[in-house]
């Protein structure tokens, strides 16, 4: 495989979002050579529209994505969010279901609900120039960020929107991080073939600590990072590779230089 | 369904194991007039096999199961546990893979020295009076605990096991913690079929702090508990509810005898 360079590499704003603000991460990118990001929500809100296409385009940094919509939260705010990126001019939009909320039914039913909210919203944004990805999470947040838990379940999910919804334009979002247990990995890819519209990754510590924000560097952990990304390269996937490292205990408790740094290390080590 | 009476339960010993020792959890349960315990494998080592047996006499409790040998640590430590199950009067041990050490194989290469390894086990273990409980475990302990991460492996893996050592006495170990979020469960539970060993519950609680010791109580998280004993139930299944929680920083800081409380009252809840 090729050696990956700098423009290769998207390097998410979820990375510095406790160090910086919209602002400053883009700098931040740029002054390292990082072309690409993948805009974080609660960032850009925070922001506002106009002077976050000012950013960008001050910056040179080119949004590959905006993360993410969630189909428990409503039409309304996922095609607000398409409508923001297609502003700010990113491809897609990261879409998860949302948690399960087992108050009101079962599991059963949530995943149900999440698959007929996203054959409305797939409707509804068919003539869209921002493509929807759907991202499968770690069954360890099954309760409270998706319902979706595995490549395998995403895949029959859109094997099923395909017939119900022939003109929607809704891709993939595949994470080696969230995936990286789940058996028969490389059948699942290759089944999701060119439905993969972005490829992010971080790695698994061995002694993980927390259910969600203890992400490692990749090189850190258990993930052969180099296979995964030999078994994406496979389905003709040429996009960029992208880094989204959530760290509440470690890297966001340092500075944003050094994580950044890290980062760069860690995708030269790897790849 | 049938109102579960306190008959029907199995606490297994590692409730508490933090507050306890071998002696003092049967008596407790004993006195409480809890019959059954699933026994913890770390307990029984400190209290020796001749001691555990007239414990285990003595306060009128019975093994369901012996728990956790590991195929990763070797043939010798998972027959010398079936051996202790044996003298003890246990009728299954509870097997896991042991989690993946990513230093000198891949993940599918894992699984397959796992599955190698409970082929020669089950092959030496075929003539014994105990049987294994093949379990798999939540994908988020597949880094340190096991590599067998949802059921429907777990099934294969012991459709294969049929042709390879026909006569094996291998079964399954089934966990709604640690199976709640698999896609198809109803489906690969009628599959598992009689196979079912054992059954564990305990509760996932929707702010769960802990990748694996954060378990809780029946009613308190949002598996539906009854819904998963009437698919167990279905299968012809008519062993006990085995409760199994690990609580580090919730049920291990309080005295033995509350979080006793707390399972009965929480087994009347759901049950």
């Amino acid at each position: 495989m090729r050696q990956l360079g700098l423009a290769d590499i998207c390097v998410h704003q979820v990375c510095l979002s406790e160090q910086t603000d919209f602002a400053g991460s883009l700098e931040m990118l740029a002054r390292h050579g990082i072309g690409l990001t993948a805009l974080w929500q609660p960032m850009l809100a925070e922001t506002g529209l106009r002077r976050a296409r000012k950013l960008l385009s001050d910056n040179a940094v080119r949004p590959v994505s905006l993360c993410a919509a969630q189909l428990f939260a409503g039409q309304a705010a996922c095609l607000s969010m398409l409508e923001a990126a297609a502003e700010l001019g990113a491809e897609s939009v990261v879409v998860i279901t949302g948690g399960f909320d087992a108050a009101d039914k079962t599991l059963d039913q949530a995943r149900d609900q999440g698959e007929a909210a996203l054959a409305c919203l797939a409707e509804a944004a068919a003539d869209f120039p921002v493509r929807l990805a759907l991202e499968p999470l770690h069954p360890m947040v099954c309760g409270f960020r998706s319902v979706l838990s595995s490549l395998a379940e995403a895949n029959t999910l859109l094997d099923r929107l395909d017939q119900a919804v022939p003109q929607h334009k809704v891709g993939l979002a595949v994470d080696a991080y969230a995936l990286w247990w789940e058996t028969d990995i490389a059948r699942q890819i290759d089944r999701a073939g060119n439905r993969i519209l972005n490829y992010h990754i971080s790695d698994w510590l061995a002694d993980t600590q927390d259910i969600r924000l203890d992400r490692g560097m990749p090189g850190d952990g258990v993930i052969d990072l180099l296979g995964w990304r030999q078994m994406i390269e496979q389905t003709g996937f040429a996009g960029p590779v992208e880094i989204e490292i959530f760290s509440a205990r470690n890297w966001w408790q340092r500075p944003a230089e050094e994580m950044l740094h890290a980062i760069i290390a860690g995708m030269n080590r790897v790849y």
